[in-house]
Formats: structure tokens, C-alpha cells, sequence
């Protein structure tokens, strides 16, 4: 086999039909990569070749199977399931991570969850678990294990030994304008998520202007791939395509959005991420089989707030992995940047919306988030939305409360989001938070 | 600028009207690979938009104009133009710049004439020119440009000093699936034929079964994109769309087209060879302005044959690059290899065809063309055609006497040789030599 020959069946020969690719052709290219056997323009070229021809659904499942297989599967045998996972495509204020995990734990399913860092406007729930002052996101396997077996859900970060094929094609894409396509996309995402043992997946596709996805075509475009290819592969998968327009929640920051967690926890948080942590919580586990129906599963999840069972889960979480609960409710609502400012209301108005990709890139201005991978975050930065859209204002009304690293870093901030902020004489549509579900 | 920011500009960007790429862009990247600031990796993912999204006229001037200067530019000034060359797409028994060279330059055209070696299936014009006992193509600039001034034209090859941007990307695009280009293709060609001074051009675009483009909707493409390309760039060019179904004239090999060439400048060539350089040549002499209409410049070719002047000239060139006339002429019908057998007749019938790549990839068996750009040649290997399409076979008729480098590659090229005759009861139809012209 030789890999010119393969990018040239993958981008088209004239006068012919396009062929799928095999596995085998698909397994030389990245094994070939990976060994460095195949240069790193013949697989460019073959990335390109992708972003314009796609690949289908035994294509990409074949492309994600010998990423997988690249580099480490999490080893969880001898733990009793199910093991599900959630996957978000990122957003502005997405902490459903983190009160999902107890949540679904708490009423018997496995979460091995291992996550990413903030990267450009979205926000990364490891950056917010290490605001959890001891927090420790850098869990050995033995640790994973136990960690999971003791309260059925861990939170680490990916090693270097999971899927390296991703890790060096992520790289290449980047610089290669390959990143846009939905075969790589979905092959990136489920190799990472079934490494880390994972039977079962359920993915939140954001979509709107604080996603990656900005419309709705392409959003599903992504689910119906992420869900077709886990099922191709054996796994079971649904997905919600959700609303990300405007921030999430209330709390835009990290520890900020570990407040936010405890609030919905203790059944106190906004309705919007609460409504949607349900929702996300109603999926796993009719995945994992301990509802019949959605009814039940709705009635599951409720009571494990409601009892109290995930919250003092997720707290076994942080004491487990080196945190203190008692001085996490010490900070609880308190611990907050000196630098900061509030944003006004500038008439008497209704706030027609307020731009999720703003506040995220404000977000990057204040310290919650970073442009480059080597930038530190600053715990203590974010903003509080005490208005949302829909909302009625009175001239001088604070709609957030803005803290950022330093000083300096506050104007420009502040600018960004003002101008997130879109007012309206009359009272807004009220937005769907969930756009679709697929299973 | 970014590299990654303009491949994303060709690939084009979802939702955005695709933009074609400005001159900086453009050079940009070429410059940039040159001179290895822009790695490979980038390049090849370039190429390989540049393949589905394609490059408008200016785009093509553009990139052509900068892979022309990422060298040097042949310096002929001081003598006379005007200075017209010819480029034909290659082909089997193509050795029609041998003996048009010689025609045009007897009407006053200088021919600054860098050629290439045999590649494939197709035969190469310096192969040819090197089976001449002591003939040289290795020219340096200044013998170029002497030998031009002496007899109107100049044979050589291209240094490594003429655009070194195409013999990279070449390289680069051989392996990556990003050959079959037309903007690529048009590109590589023109800065090719531009650096070696030419201020017009014709454009020999070979179409069939032997030639690069198989579909006259191809070569129509190329055709096209070769002229309006030139044209942008301030030269003057045409085009013919030429036959190559069938191998061209009565010879395929290296001394063997140097016996065909010497026939058509006796005014005994073959019919469709003498007729297309001819028509070759008008071309040329009308971009040249030494002829009015092509009845005036159909005259001027054939006198210059008629009147032993193209002959003359061309035995001059012989002898100034280093071969002697004499010695070729007693080698002339002569110099054969041993190594030889005769393909004969089968049946009593009409010839149908002879496909041209079949006879092409023979004569890289023989010892003809080469399949590596390391192999060597043998100038006496090859194949006579005493008969072609639409000529009446009796069984037992010789069709091609055969000759091959050595014993044991005779048998797998009569092997070809013979599946490339079709067999016919009735005349077969006559083709067209010349499909098309584009000016």
C-alpha cells in the first residue's frame, strides 16, 4: 500500500465513483503517522482531502478505532458498570459537568471522566476543579480506578498515553485550516471518550454563537455523526443539541462555576442549567439502563439532588482527590478577585440577549480562560450574571458583577461586555435550551 | 499573514463566498516555501485545496509569475526576436520540436528551447536529441544564447537554476495526490517556459488514450487555462488540441525519431507528423508576425522543408552542440539494436487502432522512455511502425518491427505491443489529428 495512492482514492479520481475508504487503508495512514513512517504533508494532504470529501460512517468509526488504538485504553475491568460519559462540545458557563457526574453516580452509573482545559472563548472543567483550592486533576490509573470504584465517578485529565494519534493530527489540523470537519471531529472526540473506558456516551452539541457549531444544520450535522459512529463501533450514544447563544447559568468563571455546581446540587441552581443538567442526566441513564422511560429517569435524577446524595457525592469527589469540603463552603460566595467591576444597565430596557462568544472572549480578558495552552487561568476571575435575556432593566440596574486577574485586564473586558449586551424596548422571545435530541 | 489563514482562504470558510487568494497571498506561500519558512505540511494541504476549489486566470498569473521568479529568467537580450517556443503535453512518437524548431527559425523565429527527459509512458525531446553521437543538452546560458544567435534555435535542458519552485512543489505534489491540477499543471508549465525566455507560445495539448488529458473536455480545460494564463501575463499564445489515440508518425524511440525528423525536413515524413508540425508552425510564425493568415505562414513552413533550409539549420544545430552531421546521416536507417523481432499480422483485416499507451509503456520495456527519473535510456531501442489505423493487413504482414536494450525485455514488450492492435473487418472511421484550436 503506499499513502499517495490512498489520499488519491480518498479525494477522487476523475471519471470514477468515490470509494470508501477501507480499514485497512485507513489503519496504514495513521498507524503510518503515528510511526512516523508516513511525512506529515502526505497526511495534510489527506486531511484536506477529508475536509472535502467527507467520510462516512464506517469511515470515520474505522478512523476512530485505530486513533483509539494508538495509544492507551483505560483499564476498568473488575469495576461494575455502567461506565457513561458526557462529552460537551464547549461553551460559555458550561459547568454540567460537574453536578452531572454526582448526580448519575448517585443513582448507579459509572462516570470515568476525563477532561479538557479552557482553550480561546470555552471554559474547561479542569481549569474549574483546580480552583478547588488541593484539587488534584492529575490522577494516576490506580487512582482513576479507585477513585471511581469509592464514589463512582473520578475527574481527571487525558495522559499523554491516551490516543496519540489525536494528539499529533489535532496539532497538524490546527495549522492546516483541517479542523472544520465532521468525520475528524467525531473521530477526535469518540477516540478520546472510549480510551477512557466509557461504554456508553452522551453528548451535549452546542450550538449558536458560543459554539463551535453555529448553526443548528451544522450541529446536527455533528450529533448525528458522534451518535451514528459510537453506534457503528458498538457503543451506545445519544445527543442533545443545545442552545448556546447565551452563557449558561448564572456563573461565568471557575470557581465562580464550582458555586454554581453546589447550587444545583443543594437544588438551588438557576433553572436553565439545572433543567439541562436533568436533561443530560435523563439520557445517561436510560443508556444505563435504570429508567425505563424519561419519566423515571427525570424522577431519579431530582431525588439524587433532592436527597442530598450528590451533593455529598460530589464532596467525597473533593475531599478524594485532595480538596477540603469545609473550606470550600468557607469560600463558598465569597472568594472573589479585588479587581473588579459591575456593568450597568444603561436604560430602562429589556435585555434582548447577551452574546455567549463575547463574554467568553471577555472571559479570556479576565483570566477564566486562555488563547494560548501555556497561559495560567486565574481562579477568583468570571462574571456573575445577575440579568439574563428577557429580563426587565432600570437604568443603573448591575447586570453583571465583573472580576478579573488585575487591574489592567479590566477595561478591555469591560468593553467586550458591554458590548455582549443587546436591549430591547420589548420583551424577548423566550429561546429553546434544547433544539433537538438524537438517539 | 498566516499560511494557515490562507489555506483556509482556498479551502474556503462555511457561510463566506470563497474569495479567490491575492498576488501576496500567493506569494506568500511560495516564497515562503522556497525558502523553507512555510514547512511542507502546509503546502501540501495548500495544493490540495488549490485541487477541489481551483484558481481563476489571475490566480494561475500569479502563481506563475511567482514560481518564475523564484529563479532565474533566461537573459536574451541582445538578440533579435521574436522568441517563441512550443510545449506539448507528451505523448508516444511525439518528436515534432525537432523538427519544428529547425521550420520556424528558417522563417526568422528564435526557438529558445529547454526540453525535458522521457517519463512513463511518454518520450522525452533531450532523450531524443542525446541518441545524436556527441550531441550535448547541457548548454551553459551563454552557449544558449550563442547558438541561438547562430542558427535561430537552441536545444537543452532546464538547470536547476530555473524555478526551483516547481521542481519542489513538483516533488511534493508527485506524492500528496495533487498532479491533476489544471491551475497547478498551468502554472508549472508557463514559469517553465517563461524563464527560458519565450515572449509567445503554442501549446501542443495532447488528448487520448496516450496522452495526459484523456478527455478532449480536459484538454480543452488546460488548453484554455495554458492561453488565458499566458495572455494575463502579457504573452501572446495559442493552442491545439491534438490526437494521441494512436502513436505519431511511423516511429517511437530515440534515434528512431531523429531518423523521422530528418524525414519530414526532407519532405518525406509521415503524413499526420509533417501536417502537424506544419500546422505547429503556423501557429507560431502568425504569434510571431511574420505571416498574415495561416495560408501565408503554411506557405513560409513548407518552403523552408522545400527549399532544404529547415534541414540545413537543423544539421547546423547538430554539429554546434557537438554531434556531426555526417556521421548521423551514415547512421541514418542503419543503427539498430540486435535485440529485435517483428509483429505480425494475425488475421486478414484492417487495423482498428493502435492504442498509444500500450505502445508507450512498451517502449519503457524496450528501453525507450524510463519508469524512474534515474533509469537510463537506449537510443537504438524502439519500435517502426510500418502499418497503422485504417491500413489493410493480410495475415502474416509485418505490423511494427520491434527493438529492444536487451534479449529478455523483448517478450513482456511484444506482449504489449500486440494487445495494443485492435483488429477491424471494415475501414475503420479517420480521426482527427487536430480536435481543436485555441487562441
Amino acid at each position: 500500500m503506499r499513502a499517495t495512492d490512498v489520499i488519491m482514492k480518498k479525494r477522487g479520481i476523475k471519471g470514477q465513483t468515490l470509494e470508501p475508504l477501507t480499514k485497512e487503508e485507513i489503519k496504514f495512514i495513521v498507524d503510518g503517522y503515528v510511526s512516523g513512517e508516513i511525512p506529515d504533508y502526505q497526511i495534510s494532504a489527506f486531511l484536506m482531502a477529508v475536509y472535502f470529501n467527507g467520510m462516512n460512517f464506517e469511515e470515520t468509526a474505522a478512523l476512530t478505532e485505530v486513533m483509539l488504538h494508538s495509544g492507551e485504553v483505560m483499564d476498568l475491568s473488575g469495576l461494575s458498570g455502567p461506565f457513561i460519559d458526557k462529552h460537551s462540545t464547549g461553551g460559555v458557563g458550561d459547568k454540567l459537568s460537574l453536578p452531572l457526574a454526582p448526580i448519575v453516580a448517585a443513582c448507579g452509573i459509572q462516570v470515568p471522566m476525563m477532561s479538557g482545559r479552557a482553550l480561546g472563548h470555552t471554559g474547561g472543567t479542569l481549569d474549574k476543579l483546580d480552583s478547588i483550592r488541593g484539587y488534584r486533576t492529575n490522577l494516576s490509573k490506580n487512582e482513576f480506578r479507585d477513585f471511581i470504584k469509592h464514589t463512582g465517578f473520578a475527574m481527571t485529565g487525558q495522559t499523554k498515553q491516551i490516543v496519540p494519534a489525536d494528539r499529533l493530527m489535532y496539532a497538524l489540523r490546527d495549522v492546516t485550516a483541517t479542523v472544520e470537519s465532521i468525520p475528524l471531529i467525531t473521530a477526535s472526540i469518540l477516540s478520546k471518550k472510549i480510551a477512557e473506558g466509557s461504554e456508553a456516551l452522551v453528548f451535549d452539541v452546542k450550538c449558536g454563537k458560543g459554539a463551535f457549531m453555529k448553526s443548528l444544520e451544522d450541529a446536527e450535522a455533528l450529533a448525528v455523526s458522534l451518535v451514528e459512529t459510537a453506534k457503528a463501533m458498538g457503543k451506545k450514544a445519544s445527543a442533545l443539541i443545545t442552545n448556546m447563544s447565551e452563557p449558561l447559568g448564572t456563573m461565568v468563571g471557575n470557581f465562580l462555576e464550582i458555586e454554581e455546581t453546589i447550587d444545583i446540587l443543594q437544588g438551588e441552581g438557576p433553572k436553565d442549567t439545572t433543567d439541562l443538567t436533568i436533561s443530560l442526566a435523563i439520557e445517561m441513564l436510560i443508556l444505563g439502563g435504570k429508567a425505563k422511560d424519561e419519566a423515571e429517569a427525570k424522577a431519579l435524577a431530582e431525588e439524587a439532588i433532592k436527597s442530598g446524595k450528590a451533593l455529598e457525592l460530589f464532596m467525597d469527589n473533593v475531599s478524594m482527590q485532595g480538596g477540603d469540603p469545609k473550606e470550600l463552603m468557607l469560600e463558598y460566595k465569597k472568594r472573589r478577585s479585588e479587581f473588579t467591576q459591575d456593568l450597568i444597565a444603561e436604560e430602562d430596557a429589556y435585555i434582548e440577549s447577551i452574546d455567549a462568544f463575547a463574554v467568553g472572549m471577555a472571559g479570556v480578558n479576565l483570566g477564566v480562560g486562555r488563547n494560548k495552552t501555556t497561559d495560567g487561568v486565574c481562579a477568583e476571575a468570571g462574571c456573575e450574571l445577575l440579568k439574563k435575556s428577557g429580563d426587565k432593566l432600570s437604568k443603573g440596574d448591575v447586570i453583571m458583577k465583573v472580576y478579573s486577574k488585575d487591574k489592567e485586564s479590566l477595561e478591555p473586558a469591560m468593553k467586550l461586555l458591554k458590548s455582549a449586551v443587546k436591549y430591547s424596548q420589548n420583551a424577548p422571545a423566550k429561546q429553546d435550551l434544547i433544539f433537538k435530541t438524537i438517539r
